[in-house]
């Protein structure tokens, strides 16, 4: 996929897609999520990997948010909102965890004024979060404590954005949660993978696989690292979540203590949860768009249907007509659009739509004013059905039910057979030459010392890493290790990776 | 009232205010808001003027935002988000006009490097949405354009920062419009009127007054500016929205045109609208709120109603019951808390509960089980009912509209007579020391020749300034300036300010 530009189009260049997603995925991408296609963002706005989020856009992002919002709410989470900015000190503290400061970007002036103490754009929210936390937690009853941020943003000087992949701002979402026990915490893991299951699976038919990275793949402060990754369409992996176990490694260094009921003073264990909101998005855009445009499922569309009516320029009565009856129809169904533009034809307009994703299109002519019916098309699998106007409501239900049926088909046929499987490093090179997905191989170790050959394994492959294991599914490993030849204790998954 | 502090207190202390409003309402405020009160936010956060929103507070937030981001859709706005960050020659293109740079934060490092060309943390939307604008925006059919960015924050280096008043981070939402006339724009200025009259006095009967802001206090690119402003009861105007009718001065500057139908290249009008989210919500606390604490309409309430049991240590059997009783309630009631601590007394929920502004609570002992009634007891006037289990839905939506109207009541008594008249200087300046509200007087010119009066006036009155004339009911002036005795062109509105 190439660096984010969008070219200085004229004003007036016509909306279309002009190249196959099989053909060329990467540009197709880009094409599909800018000013000629869903005009998702925008990459003009002078500051690299610092995008603008469009209406349509910007509705998927807010959608997704409220999804989740309403998954954690469920899950007795509370909403909260901290600062953008973090104090040096408190990164500083957290640095030999974390290690993002590299990466950090700094205010360090007010007005024409150097800043007594300069402060970080929030890389993540750890560091800011844990030193209130150790204020709030007093004793065992406040426990589990469970609070999430919404809708905010983090901030990482990060070299190769694209759009919806990597940016060096980019729209955050995360779960920080504080527990009595190590056992309550792992089963709050389990939790968050459920969440991410019900809603970016059940909901919004993004495949994925949860994997426990290796050690030397997990987030710097956690013991542990489970993270789910989905596949674009060119084969390279995109983690799409994670969840951390940290253990108390945060809680000691940030004193996030409680009285537990014995009257003693713990160190609480803590988890953090992060669904990548952009990078969900982009699965939704890669995996389920088509050479027509964006295919988006009922839970996450800003316009369930659009209406068309087909007018004829010599036949004003019968548009007429039409236009009452489209009116009509726009009234029984809530999230519908008519689109009653008169300059431009329904051809243009059934486009324009399917670009943007709609899932339904409403098509209404003379014979559908006649008989009292509705042509409707689904935007998935392109079928078409007429139903009588009284059963509209109903059908619109059915037909988005069955539009969600086609896409979720389409992307569990997409992701099986995902993963090939070899034991030979020449094997696996030639393979991930061509095969788009997993390739499983044994591996001496996850733990760091098998650090070493992950890193021969990316330098020789340009870029493939090591998803890790299966989570709830590691299987027994035999041989020897694909890279150093030592007995393999695990079977890992390899892939190219964004 | 005083600056923001949060006294570093032992993690053990009560909640609960000691301090009477009416005694000292500075006071009272920090600590309604605070630990000790219903935890709105936290200022320990180390770095002033950044607050940290705890659930109870960012609920109320999250829930204005709701309200507005529905009002400004009804009027077919669309959402969008931009990024945080302004390049330096955005803001220097308009610097004549908005004059914020003395007061903006400034991102001049990444990692240890300095960046090419520094970064401003936005202090408001107008220099990075409208060069956006001018590539979006080609027809006259393009028109209105009609955006919005809500969730969003600004930053200010503000010395004067006090939670909900002023931060140098603050909660943000703003509408930026574009017109093909000068007429569709001053009507967009009417309808964000009536969006403020529907969402925040209607809804949240926060009262206020709109005021044509002078022309030295007008927002710069402006041709007008039209603010709302409410009244603390310390008697000090809280400006909470502000509509500015820019004409053509920003369009002019970042090339905002489009071709009209008439096939001529036009810039457009321009209008934007920026409801004060903080500002709105220190009104419903300051304004409703009482020595017990919060008050809180039912159109932001996180709770609508909190199920008290009123169990006796010496009778298990009968707790039981009474147990099962508020548990069947609590499924009958959507938005209801049930309170069942056991190692806290009825009272000291009670205060916990009225502390928070909950609306309604449902008091539930043996008599309430055996008769199958609830008593239900109202926040806002303390009126207590009982009802029969059966007329539970029915009687909570009645009681809530009544907590609400006593609401509305209590503050429409307060915000009337809040104006007081005067022609003579030594008059006001005795008024004002006592005066809890605006005072009207003669005034020599709103333009900018008016302006020497007006800092003559806030030079020896410690602060005073004019509102304004209200909007759509200018009075005919008569006599002298009250300041330089010149004749006198308007009645403006005098009040001390935050």
């Amino acid at each position: 996929m190439t660096k984010d530009s969008e070219s200085k189009e004229s004003k007036n260049s016509k909306p279309g897609i002009t190249i196959k997603k099989d053909d060329n995925f990467s540009e197709w991408y880009n094409q599909v999520i800018l000013e000629q296609g869903a005009q998702l963002c925008d990459l003009r706005y002078g500051v690299q990997g610092f995008v603008v989020y469009r209406p349509w856009g910007y509705k998927l992002i807010k959608k997704l948010y409220d999804l989740l919002e309403e998954a954690l709410e469920n899950d007795n989470h509370e909403p909260f909102l901290f600062p953008v900015v973090i104090p040096e000190e408190n990164l500083k503290k957290e640095e030999e965890h974390a290690g993002f400061t590299p990466e950090v970007f700094w205010v360090t002036e007010a007005g024409n004024q150097k800043i007594e103490k300069k402060l970080a754009l929030r890389p993540t929210g750890e560091t800011q979060l844990y030193p209130m936390y150790s204020l709030w937690i007093r004793s065992h009853k406040d426990l589990p404590f469970k609070k999430y941020q919404s809708r905010i943003m983090c901030y990482r000087n990060d070299m190769a954005t694209r759009p919806f992949i990597r940016g060096r701002e980019f729209c955050f979402f995360e779960s920080h949660d504080v527990f009595q026990s190590h056992q309550d915490a792992l089963s709050q893991i389990k939790t968050d993978m459920h969440i991410m299951d019900d809603v970016v699976w059940k909901k919004l038919f993004v495949p994925f696989t949860f994997f426990q990275r290796p050690k030397w793949d997990k987030f710097l402060g956690a013991n542990d690292t489970y993270a789910s990754d989905t596949l674009l369409p060119d084969g390279k992996r995109l983690q799409i979540s994670s969840t951390h176990d940290l253990g108390q490694n945060f809680a000691k260094v940030f004193n996030v203590t409680f009285i537990d009921e014995d009257s003693k003073t713990k160190y609480g264990y803590q988890t953090c949860f992060g669904p990548g909101i952009i990078r969900i998005i982009a699965g939704i855009i890669a995996i389920h768009g088509d050479d027509k445009g964006l295919i988006l499922p009922s839970s996450i569309t800003p316009v369930e249907a659009v209406i068309v009516p087909i007018f004829f320029t010599d036949k004003k009565e019968e548009n007429k007509k039409i236009d009452a009856y489209c009116k009509e129809l726009q009234k029984k169904v809530s999230k519908a659009v008519y689109d009653d533009a008169l300059d431009e034809t329904p051809g243009f307009k059934y486009n324009k739509w399917e670009l943007k994703g709609v899932p339904l299109r409403l098509e209404i002519g003379p014979k559908e004013v006649q008989e009292k019916t509705v042509t409707i098309a689904r935007r998935a699998d392109r079928k078409k059905i007429t139903v009588k106007q009284a059963e509209l409501s109903h059908a619109i239900q059915e037909q988005l039910k069955e539009n969600d049926l086609a896409i979720q088909k389409k992307a569990e046929e997409y992701f099986k057979n995902n993963t090939k499987e070899t034991k030979e490093f020449s094997d696996l090179k030639k393979m991930l030459a061509k095969h788009k997905g997993f390739i499983k191989v044994p591996w001496c170790s996850t733990e760091m010392d098998g650090k070493d050959c992950a890193e021969k394994l990316k330098a020789e492959t340009q870029g493939a890493t090591v998803c890790g294991e299966p989570y709830n599914q590691k299987e027994k490993a035999s041989g020897k290790c694909i890279i150093c030849q030592k007995t393999a204790k695990h079977l890992v998954y390899i892939a190219k990776t964004y």
